[in-house]
Protein backbone atom coordinates (compact mmCIF):
# COMPACT_ATOMS: atom_id res chain seq x y z
CA UNK A 1 0.00 0.00 0.00
CA UNK A 2 1.35 3.53 -0.91
CA UNK A 3 3.60 5.13 1.94
CA UNK A 4 2.87 9.06 2.49
CA UNK A 5 5.85 10.90 3.84
CA UNK A 6 4.67 14.22 6.10
CA UNK A 7 6.13 16.45 7.67
CA UNK A 8 4.84 18.66 11.25
CA UNK A 9 4.14 22.21 10.29
CA UNK A 10 4.39 23.20 13.87
CA UNK A 11 3.50 21.73 17.45
CA UNK A 12 0.71 22.07 19.78
CA UNK A 13 1.68 23.17 23.30
CA UNK A 14 -0.87 22.36 25.85
CA UNK A 15 -1.17 22.15 29.88
CA UNK A 16 -1.49 18.17 29.16
CA UNK A 17 2.24 16.77 29.97
CA UNK A 18 0.47 12.97 30.52
CA UNK A 19 -3.11 11.49 29.08
CA UNK A 20 -4.12 10.33 32.07
CA UNK A 21 -6.93 13.28 33.24
CA UNK A 22 -6.42 14.92 29.58
CA UNK A 23 -10.05 15.72 28.10
CA UNK A 24 -11.10 13.17 25.56
CA UNK A 25 -12.39 15.79 22.44
CA UNK A 26 -12.75 19.64 22.53
CA UNK A 27 -16.20 19.90 24.50
CA UNK A 28 -14.58 18.68 27.36
CA UNK A 29 -11.57 20.70 27.60
CA UNK A 30 -14.03 24.00 27.15
CA UNK A 31 -11.28 27.17 28.25
CA UNK A 32 -8.64 25.16 28.28
CA UNK A 33 -5.53 27.16 26.98
CA UNK A 34 -2.70 26.26 24.17
CA UNK A 35 -0.64 27.86 21.68
CA UNK A 36 0.56 26.17 18.32
CA UNK A 37 4.28 26.99 16.99
CA UNK A 38 4.28 26.75 13.20
CA UNK A 39 7.36 26.58 11.40
CA UNK A 40 9.17 29.44 10.43
CA UNK A 41 9.35 28.03 6.61
CA UNK A 42 5.58 27.95 7.12
CA UNK A 43 3.97 31.06 8.83
CA UNK A 44 3.56 32.70 5.27
CA UNK A 45 0.38 30.57 5.11
CA UNK A 46 -1.40 31.81 8.09
CA UNK A 47 -2.22 35.01 6.68
CA UNK A 48 -5.48 35.65 6.99
CA UNK A 49 -6.33 32.90 9.34
CA UNK A 50 -6.55 35.44 12.10
CA UNK A 51 -10.13 36.33 10.46
CA UNK A 52 -11.62 32.77 11.14
CA UNK A 53 -12.95 32.29 14.76
CA UNK A 54 -12.36 28.47 14.80
CA UNK A 55 -10.07 26.15 12.75
CA UNK A 56 -9.28 22.44 12.03
CA UNK A 57 -6.65 20.98 13.70
CA UNK A 58 -5.36 17.48 11.92
CA UNK A 59 -2.38 16.18 13.93
CA UNK A 60 -0.30 13.42 15.00
CA UNK A 61 -0.60 11.02 18.15
CA UNK A 62 2.68 10.90 18.25
CA UNK A 63 3.49 8.91 21.84
CA UNK A 64 1.38 6.05 20.09
CA UNK A 65 3.16 3.42 18.61
CA UNK A 66 0.62 0.76 17.87
CA UNK A 67 -3.11 0.31 16.94
CA UNK A 68 -6.14 -1.87 17.79
CA UNK A 69 -8.60 -2.86 15.46
CA UNK A 70 -10.82 -3.65 18.31
CA UNK A 71 -11.44 -1.47 21.09
CA UNK A 72 -13.80 -0.49 24.22
CA UNK A 73 -14.14 3.19 23.70
CA UNK A 74 -14.51 5.86 26.98
CA UNK A 75 -18.55 5.85 25.57
CA UNK A 76 -19.27 2.45 25.68
CA UNK A 77 -18.51 -0.95 27.76
CA UNK A 78 -18.85 -3.01 24.90
CA UNK A 79 -16.25 -3.04 22.10
CA UNK A 80 -15.85 -1.44 18.98
CA UNK A 81 -14.14 -1.41 15.43
CA UNK A 82 -11.56 1.66 15.82
CA UNK A 83 -13.06 3.32 12.66
CA UNK A 84 -16.18 3.48 14.42
CA UNK A 85 -14.62 5.29 17.37
CA UNK A 86 -12.56 8.51 17.71
CA UNK A 87 -9.91 6.40 20.10
CA UNK A 88 -6.34 8.14 19.43
CA UNK A 89 -5.08 3.99 19.07
CA UNK A 90 -6.01 3.74 15.48
CA UNK A 91 -3.92 3.07 12.26
CA UNK A 92 -1.76 5.91 11.13
CA UNK A 93 -2.85 7.86 14.88
CA UNK A 94 -4.56 10.80 12.93
CA UNK A 95 -6.66 13.16 15.07
CA UNK A 96 -8.76 16.05 14.44
CA UNK A 97 -10.31 18.48 16.67
CA UNK A 98 -12.20 21.62 16.02
CA UNK A 99 -11.13 24.97 18.12
CA UNK A 100 -11.48 28.51 18.86
CA UNK A 101 -8.93 30.59 17.74
CA UNK A 102 -7.98 33.70 19.54
CA UNK A 103 -5.54 35.72 17.69
CA UNK A 104 -2.32 34.73 16.08
CA UNK A 105 1.04 36.50 16.76
CA UNK A 106 3.99 35.90 14.42
CA UNK A 107 4.20 32.44 14.31
CA UNK A 108 2.03 31.33 17.44
CA UNK A 109 -1.48 30.86 17.31
CA UNK A 110 -3.74 30.95 20.75
CA UNK A 111 -6.28 28.79 21.10
CA UNK A 112 -9.15 27.44 23.08
CA UNK A 113 -10.76 24.24 23.78
CA UNK A 114 -7.79 21.69 22.79
CA UNK A 115 -7.75 18.51 23.74
CA UNK A 116 -4.57 17.30 22.78
CA UNK A 117 -1.47 16.49 24.61
CA UNK A 118 1.63 18.74 25.15
CA UNK A 119 3.83 18.59 21.79
CA UNK A 120 1.56 17.03 19.32
CA UNK A 121 2.99 17.49 15.76
CA UNK A 122 0.62 19.62 13.97
CA UNK A 123 0.06 18.30 10.15
CA UNK A 124 -2.89 20.89 8.93
CA UNK A 125 -4.72 23.84 9.98
CA UNK A 126 -7.58 24.86 8.03
CA UNK A 127 -10.45 27.37 8.40
CA UNK A 128 -13.89 25.66 9.88
CA UNK A 129 -16.55 26.41 7.87
CA UNK A 130 -20.01 25.94 8.76
CA UNK A 131 -21.69 25.79 5.03
CA UNK A 132 -19.42 22.82 4.31
CA UNK A 133 -18.34 21.04 7.33
CA UNK A 134 -21.35 21.14 9.01
CA UNK A 135 -24.35 18.08 7.90
CA UNK A 136 -27.32 16.65 9.67
CA UNK A 137 -27.15 13.53 11.13
CA UNK A 138 -29.55 10.75 10.96
CA UNK A 139 -27.85 7.87 12.78
CA UNK A 140 -25.33 8.61 15.93
CA UNK A 141 -24.75 4.36 15.69
CA UNK A 142 -23.61 3.32 19.14
CA UNK A 143 -23.46 6.75 20.66
CA UNK A 144 -27.08 7.28 19.97
CA UNK A 145 -27.94 9.36 22.89
CA UNK A 146 -24.93 9.43 24.60
CA UNK A 147 -22.76 11.39 22.10
CA UNK A 148 -23.81 14.73 24.08
CA UNK A 149 -22.08 13.50 27.53
CA UNK A 150 -18.68 13.11 25.34
CA UNK A 151 -17.30 16.23 27.08
CA UNK A 152 -17.22 14.85 30.55
CA UNK A 153 -15.21 11.90 29.94
CA UNK A 154 -11.37 12.27 30.71
CA UNK A 155 -8.85 9.76 29.39
CA UNK A 156 -7.37 6.55 31.50
CA UNK A 157 -5.00 4.50 31.09
CA UNK A 158 -6.83 3.33 27.62
CA UNK A 159 -4.71 6.55 25.74
CA UNK A 160 -1.58 5.00 26.74
CA UNK B 1 10.93 19.30 11.79
CA UNK B 2 9.67 15.57 12.75
CA UNK B 3 8.76 13.02 9.97
CA UNK B 4 5.85 11.28 10.23
CA UNK B 5 5.60 8.53 7.49
CA UNK B 6 1.59 6.89 7.39
CA UNK B 7 0.39 3.93 5.34
CA UNK B 8 -3.20 4.59 3.40
CA UNK B 9 -5.77 2.19 4.64
CA UNK B 10 -7.70 2.07 1.55
CA UNK B 11 -8.56 3.90 -2.00
CA UNK B 12 -11.55 6.13 -2.62
CA UNK B 13 -13.31 5.59 -5.85
CA UNK B 14 -14.74 8.49 -7.31
CA UNK B 15 -16.42 9.78 -11.21
CA UNK B 16 -13.58 12.19 -11.21
CA UNK B 17 -10.90 11.17 -12.99
CA UNK B 18 -9.23 14.27 -13.79
CA UNK B 19 -9.48 18.09 -11.83
CA UNK B 20 -10.93 20.02 -13.98
CA UNK B 21 -14.62 20.04 -13.50
CA UNK B 22 -14.52 18.46 -10.11
CA UNK B 23 -16.52 20.20 -6.61
CA UNK B 24 -14.50 22.03 -4.71
CA UNK B 25 -16.15 20.65 -1.49
CA UNK B 26 -18.67 17.70 -0.42
CA UNK B 27 -21.86 20.25 -0.94
CA UNK B 28 -21.22 20.64 -4.37
CA UNK B 29 -20.87 16.83 -4.39
CA UNK B 30 -24.41 16.33 -3.42
CA UNK B 31 -25.55 12.93 -4.77
CA UNK B 32 -22.02 11.67 -6.07
CA UNK B 33 -21.14 8.53 -5.42
CA UNK B 34 -18.51 6.52 -4.10
CA UNK B 35 -16.49 3.54 -2.31
CA UNK B 36 -13.79 3.27 -0.76
CA UNK B 37 -11.88 0.16 -0.83
CA UNK B 38 -10.11 -0.75 2.60
CA UNK B 39 -7.21 -2.58 2.89
CA UNK B 40 -7.77 -6.45 3.99
CA UNK B 41 -5.95 -5.75 6.98
CA UNK B 42 -7.84 -3.14 8.16
CA UNK B 43 -11.22 -4.64 8.05
CA UNK B 44 -11.76 -5.57 11.74
CA UNK B 45 -11.68 -1.90 12.45
CA UNK B 46 -14.70 -1.22 10.54
CA UNK B 47 -17.36 -3.07 12.82
CA UNK B 48 -20.34 -0.58 13.91
CA UNK B 49 -19.05 2.15 11.41
CA UNK B 50 -22.32 1.16 9.43
CA UNK B 51 -24.69 2.73 12.46
CA UNK B 52 -23.39 6.09 11.11
CA UNK B 53 -24.82 8.25 8.53
CA UNK B 54 -22.05 10.68 8.44
CA UNK B 55 -18.39 9.95 8.35
CA UNK B 56 -15.08 11.91 8.34
CA UNK B 57 -12.43 11.00 5.76
CA UNK B 58 -9.23 12.12 5.92
CA UNK B 59 -6.84 11.81 2.84
CA UNK B 60 -3.76 12.68 0.83
CA UNK B 61 -3.96 14.64 -2.59
CA UNK B 62 -1.80 11.97 -4.00
CA UNK B 63 -1.62 13.98 -7.26
CA UNK B 64 0.13 16.97 -5.82
CA UNK B 65 3.81 17.82 -5.70
CA UNK B 66 4.45 21.10 -4.47
CA UNK B 67 2.64 23.45 -2.13
CA UNK B 68 2.10 27.41 -2.39
CA UNK B 69 2.21 29.56 0.97
CA UNK B 70 -0.28 32.12 -0.81
CA UNK B 71 -3.27 31.30 -2.99
CA UNK B 72 -5.65 32.97 -5.07
CA UNK B 73 -8.80 30.21 -3.70
CA UNK B 74 -12.06 29.95 -5.52
CA UNK B 75 -14.10 31.66 -3.43
CA UNK B 76 -11.99 35.17 -4.48
CA UNK B 77 -9.90 37.12 -6.47
CA UNK B 78 -7.41 37.85 -3.97
CA UNK B 79 -4.74 35.73 -2.70
CA UNK B 80 -4.87 34.66 0.99
CA UNK B 81 -2.83 32.39 3.42
CA UNK B 82 -2.97 28.37 2.44
CA UNK B 83 -3.94 28.09 5.82
CA UNK B 84 -6.95 30.01 5.84
CA UNK B 85 -8.13 28.14 2.50
CA UNK B 86 -9.61 24.91 1.63
CA UNK B 87 -6.98 24.35 -1.15
CA UNK B 88 -5.47 21.21 -1.64
CA UNK B 89 -1.96 22.61 -2.84
CA UNK B 90 -1.06 23.15 1.15
CA UNK B 91 1.90 21.19 3.06
CA UNK B 92 1.27 18.21 3.73
CA UNK B 93 -1.52 17.74 0.99
CA UNK B 94 -3.76 16.46 3.31
CA UNK B 95 -7.56 16.91 2.92
CA UNK B 96 -10.78 16.37 5.23
CA UNK B 97 -14.59 16.26 4.38
CA UNK B 98 -17.74 15.07 5.68
CA UNK B 99 -19.57 12.66 3.64
CA UNK B 100 -22.89 10.48 3.97
CA UNK B 101 -21.99 6.82 4.67
CA UNK B 102 -25.19 4.90 2.68
CA UNK B 103 -24.14 1.17 3.42
CA UNK B 104 -20.81 -0.95 4.40
CA UNK B 105 -20.28 -4.58 2.28
CA UNK B 106 -16.74 -6.32 3.71
CA UNK B 107 -14.60 -3.68 2.65
CA UNK B 108 -16.29 -1.63 0.37
CA UNK B 109 -17.76 1.38 1.67
CA UNK B 110 -20.33 2.97 -0.24
CA UNK B 111 -20.74 6.59 0.48
CA UNK B 112 -22.47 10.04 -1.01
CA UNK B 113 -21.51 13.62 -1.38
CA UNK B 114 -17.85 13.08 -2.05
CA UNK B 115 -15.88 15.80 -3.94
CA UNK B 116 -12.40 14.08 -4.03
CA UNK B 117 -10.44 12.28 -7.16
CA UNK B 118 -10.62 8.72 -8.29
CA UNK B 119 -7.83 6.44 -6.58
CA UNK B 120 -7.39 9.56 -2.98
CA UNK B 121 -5.15 7.33 -0.65
CA UNK B 122 -7.52 7.63 2.58
CA UNK B 123 -5.63 7.61 5.81
CA UNK B 124 -8.62 7.80 8.15
CA UNK B 125 -12.29 7.35 8.74
CA UNK B 126 -14.26 8.35 12.09
CA UNK B 127 -17.61 8.74 12.53
CA UNK B 128 -19.28 12.21 12.49
CA UNK B 129 -20.45 13.53 16.12
CA UNK B 130 -22.61 16.76 16.02
CA UNK B 131 -21.72 16.99 19.50
CA UNK B 132 -18.16 17.18 18.99
CA UNK B 133 -17.49 18.31 15.39
CA UNK B 134 -20.11 20.92 15.39
CA UNK B 135 -19.22 24.68 16.62
CA UNK B 136 -20.94 27.93 16.60
CA UNK B 137 -18.59 30.18 14.47
CA UNK B 138 -18.54 34.07 15.19
CA UNK B 139 -15.98 35.12 12.46
CA UNK B 140 -16.11 33.59 8.99
CA UNK B 141 -12.78 35.62 7.73
CA UNK B 142 -12.49 36.52 4.02
CA UNK B 143 -15.19 33.62 3.14
CA UNK B 144 -18.08 35.94 5.27
CA UNK B 145 -21.07 36.11 3.32
CA UNK B 146 -19.97 33.83 0.63
CA UNK B 147 -19.21 30.47 2.03
CA UNK B 148 -22.51 29.22 1.40
CA UNK B 149 -22.26 29.66 -2.16
CA UNK B 150 -18.87 27.27 -1.93
CA UNK B 151 -21.41 24.25 -2.85
CA UNK B 152 -21.86 25.70 -6.54
CA UNK B 153 -17.90 25.88 -7.47
CA UNK B 154 -16.34 23.49 -9.49
CA UNK B 155 -12.40 22.89 -10.23
CA UNK B 156 -10.30 24.53 -12.98
CA UNK B 157 -6.74 24.51 -13.24
CA UNK B 158 -5.79 25.63 -10.07
CA UNK B 159 -6.17 21.79 -8.58
CA UNK B 160 -3.37 20.97 -10.94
Amino acid sequence: MRKIELNAIGLIHTPFKIREGMPIQPTGAKGVKGTIIIESEFVEGLKDLDGFSHIILIYHFHKLKEYKLTLTPFMDDKPHGVFSTRAPKRPNHIGFSVVKLNKIEDNILYIENIDVLDKTPLLDVKPFIPAVDVVEVDKLGWLEGRSEKMGSKIADSRFS
